[in-house]
């Protein structure tokens, strides 16, 4: 645990300068980063091919910008945040008046020391934004300002996505989802970032997954729609999903619910919470938010939830210079990781049972797993009689559901009994010859 | 608003005294008036005629009826107010004491200023509905009384009942039903027959509707029965129904439910309610109260609501002479109005629609549907961006929901956006060919 | 009920002293004694025989048992108490060192006065069950003990179960079960065995049942094992049944669901409890208790309910001496038996109604089912008028939902009228030729 959370801290602050944003060299860059913690597959989407109804953008990529006084002073710098410049920004070299400048400066009244993130994709147009002391110092001058934006299109270029498909015995899938286009914001989204990528280690760790993983890194919008697009058929399939995001501030944890409201990944999400002892804050299913809003859409309709801490929207830095690394940490993002971990174990693990003897029950006792003494339920330490009784109630739910229309997620929710001991009581059971899994 | 609040008092004061039954010449009458605001359709059903288990009864009328004292002044009489004489009551004209007469006397210990309201329409009688000073009043007398009931069945009359069609895009119905039997009581029902009127004459102008609504104006229970078993067909083909009774009292607003608690009468109702901020008396569904009896009966069961202000059997002065032009007026009336026009509003505009894009979200901003800046979430006037944006959440619940599955009505109810908006931004959406509706 | 209740208590103290266990003389003296008031028929199951994944156990006997301090004061008497010896216990004849018996001792520490109910049907063992007063004056000798199990196994013995089938009008069946395998304890099961064989005897006189009802009087767990398997094709067909044990306490009532937890047997216990004004104690449904564990496995699927009346687990001196005929009498067994007996008249006497009058509503008046006078509802003794009508608001809730597809239990659930007053005016519109029962 400590190990990791220092990797994670070692991540974010390689991480937290780069310039990303829909396509360029940044996000190529981030990506060789994240390749050393797992193997990332690389692929280049190119510029102008069409996406459903949208259009793989013009690659963008940005040297320097700057609005400099007279003197040569650099009032806004780029290189001091990449946040100065709104999101594909046209290039532009011109000496300027403020009443020219000003509407292409975005600034916050109610966060004045807050560089605010803007982007203008698929409109051109440039701009700059600044704290409100400068956006006040720039109106005080009057001469021109020499402005730069050092930036170029490539219509040839194209959109980086990075993705670890992890096959399991079953072909059935499960998507792990983020973004990796926003510069230089740490809960937006360098946490769902990192907590995506440890995933995906895990699940390549270790023994085979039960079901396939399908873990995704893409540009928010039209990276998942390119990735949709270029996947169709294996996406149409897909059971659930996790969209990854904003899961590494200070604040309390969150779950936003799928579309559905209880299908398994939610179900599997507040038993989680639950065995842990969380109560997060309930976010109902509304149509806005990240990728949920490509990976839901009517011809996908995969259902998926969201762990936050300190949700997109709801935190006063969002979308600002100030969600940096003194609101982030790695501490921080180990907490969500744990619970995203709990849910893919869950959701892994979970099966439908069979009984191998449906007539009645059948005799426990024999196979060491109920007391051979009866009557003893008086006795407060009735596990002492038998040790391998310990998940006598486990044994005893699952049992009696083994039907092959109770799955043991729904045991363990009507049980009360945490979901892991349920899915080791199983393993038993199985064991011993009692139950056969069918795969549903 | 003014103006039909005049026309409603104005209608009031003229319907208000014209003695009404189950059959005769004030039905007869009243129609004539309603006639001058909305083209009702006369439908007279012959005496005598067998409808399932009933029968139309002999057309009733009644000149005069009164108890005189031996000096021949008027006691009682039914030319001061038509609810002295119990409905149906045959003729009689003879000399009696108090002790012959009480038998058919009927007074309210309860409410002693009030003449209660009484029929006998399936079984011969007589009988004189007086208030409690009348009743001690006629048994103070030692002597004999004149009474007269100047009443006429006529085997070969018929029972008369109104209608208008309006013919919508769609074949699906929707109906409208109300009852014109009760004589001098304002809110039951005068209240009833009038917002069924004007929601008629609603109906027939501006533009053609969508579904086709049937109005009907028939006397309770019998004229129900006849309608229903002259348009057996059409009527088991209804999708739902509003009856109109009793709201035009000074009392808060009620919603009774249909059978089916959740069916789309319902659900557009409590929207209704909902999005002027009302919140109405609930009543629950009971297998009593006026032709819902019928309509929902096992062979037609056409769920129903009803709103009303002052329920019957609810307010004091119900079935009395005191359900009088004090009780009711236009302006009270005109609220369950608005209710019930926002009602069919929501009923006849609802759909449910495709999406023509529905792989991910189709580029709305490239439409003018969505901000061209992106990251502005914190910019707390957004819709200033763009202006043609502000339905902007009412949009992405319409094409995330817009797979033939889920109408604009559970839309409304599920982001908690009024209906109105919800309705306009799927015109938005249509006229713009991201969607096309589909009937269920 | 005075008559009944002297009765239970009489059988109470006959059987009470009775040394029972899954198999027996005493098992076949119990069912002598309970012959006398139901015809039981006796079956029994060969020692040896394969039952699923269990085998009818060699039948058990005992004759005496002790422990004796050398002098030959017997300290241990099962004379005194069946349950000082456990259940299934081997012979043995020894003497022995206190530390040698130790580990066949069993005392509660939480209940020092009561000797404990153990027993070891599938293990061999042996057993001395005692107080704590008679373990610390064991402990305190220093020489051995003459210790005694005068039992024998017979592997040509059998398993002695009993059953009654009243056959019903239709073939459909329920089942009642107890067990009949404690030894001198009376809550636990005296009170379930002399419920059940009420209920049975109920259910032989008066008038022949609508459903067939199958009572069973079984060991428990292997009793109801051996009787599945010997009748499996008719319990699989069985509609619902009733566990009954523990029910003689001087507790609340209580309510184990089952495992539908909507079942009609839950619902009808539910209105008995509500018509009855009771509000039991509610126990959800859990895979444990009694056997129900049987009956509801996977391959049966009989969802059954208990009512209890001091549940088993929950009360202190559960599977002790103690629970004896100070805790136990027959006016409490008489609550539970009245209860029983309401579930079963709602089960047997439910039905689901066709209406004769689909059409709108039959004309009641005509058939006294009605007032002839109508408006009069402001006038307080409506009843009054019509002395028939008194069934109205029942009669009205039947007729509406006389559709083949609301039951009359339904119909006592939605409407709050009682089970027994729907039930009546059911048979009342029956009779009037307005409905017929369809059986589904």
């Amino acid at each position: 645990m400590k190990q990791e959370i220092s990797e994670l801290d070692e991540l974010l602050s390689m991480l937290f300068p780069i310039c990303r944003s829909l396509t360029g060299d940044g996000n190529r860059e981030t990506f060789r980063i994240l390749q050393e913690v797992a193997p990332i597959g690389i692929i280049e989407y190119p510029s102008g091919a069409p996406i459903y109804d949208w259009e793989i953008p013009d690659e963008w990529n940005i040297h320097d910008a700057f609005i400099k006084d007279k003197l040569g002073n650099r009032l806004v710098d780029f290189r001091k945040s990449n946040l100065h410049v709104m999101g594909y920004s046209e290039p532009i070299h011109q000496w300027m008046t403020f009443a020219e400048i000003e509407p292409h400066l975005h600034c916050l009244e109610s966060a004045p020391d807050a560089i605010p993130y803007r982007t203008s994709y698929y409109q051109r147009d440039w701009g700059f934004c600044v704290t409100k002391a400068q956006y006040d110092d720039l109106k005080s001058y009057r001469d021109r300002f020499e402005i730069k934006i050092d930036s170029e299109f490539d219509k040839n270029g194209s959109m980086t996505v990075g993705e670890i498909v992890v096959q399991g015995e079953l072909p059935t899938e499960y998507l792990v989802s983020t973004y990796c286009c926003h510069p230089s914001m740490a809960n937006d989204n360098l946490s769902g970032l990192l907590t995506a990528l440890f995933l995906a280690r895990d699940c390549l760790s270790g023994s085979k997954p039960k079901y396939s993983w399908r873990f995704i890194f893409v540009p928010e919008t039209i990276g998942a729609l390119a990735y949709l697009s270029h996947n169709e058929n294996a996406l149409k399939m897909v059971k659930g999903g996790l969209v990854i995001t904003t899961c590494g501030g200070p604040g309390r944890l969150g779950y936003k619910e799928s579309f559905l409201k209880e299908h398994l990944v939610d179900r599997a999400t507040r038993l989680a919470f639950r065995d842990q002892g969380r109560d997060p804050v309930h976010y109902p299913f509304v149509p806005d938010g990240s990728d949920e809003r490509q990976y839901s859409s009517p011809a996908f309709r995969i259902p998926t939830i969201t762990i936050t801490k300190d949700k997109y929207y709801e935190y006063p830095d969002y979308h600002t210079s100030c969600d940096n690394l003194d609101f982030v940490n790695g501490a921080q993002i180990f907490e969500s990781l744990s619970l995203y971990r709990h849910v893919i174990k869950i959701l892994d693990e979970n099966t439908t049972y069979l009984s191998n003897f449906p007539n009645g029950e059948p005799q426990l006792g024999r196979r060491g797993l109920y007391p051979t003494t009866g009557g003893a339920i008086n006795q407060p330490a009735m596990d002492s009689l038998c040790s391998d009784a310990s998940d006598i109630d486990a044994i005893m739910w699952i049992m009696f559901f083994s039907d092959g229309k109770h799955d043991l997620l729904e045991i363990a929710e009507k049980s009360g009994i945490s979901a892991d001991r349920v899915l080791e009581a199983g393993n038993k059971l199985e064991s011993a010859g009692l139950v056969r899994s069918v795969h549903l």
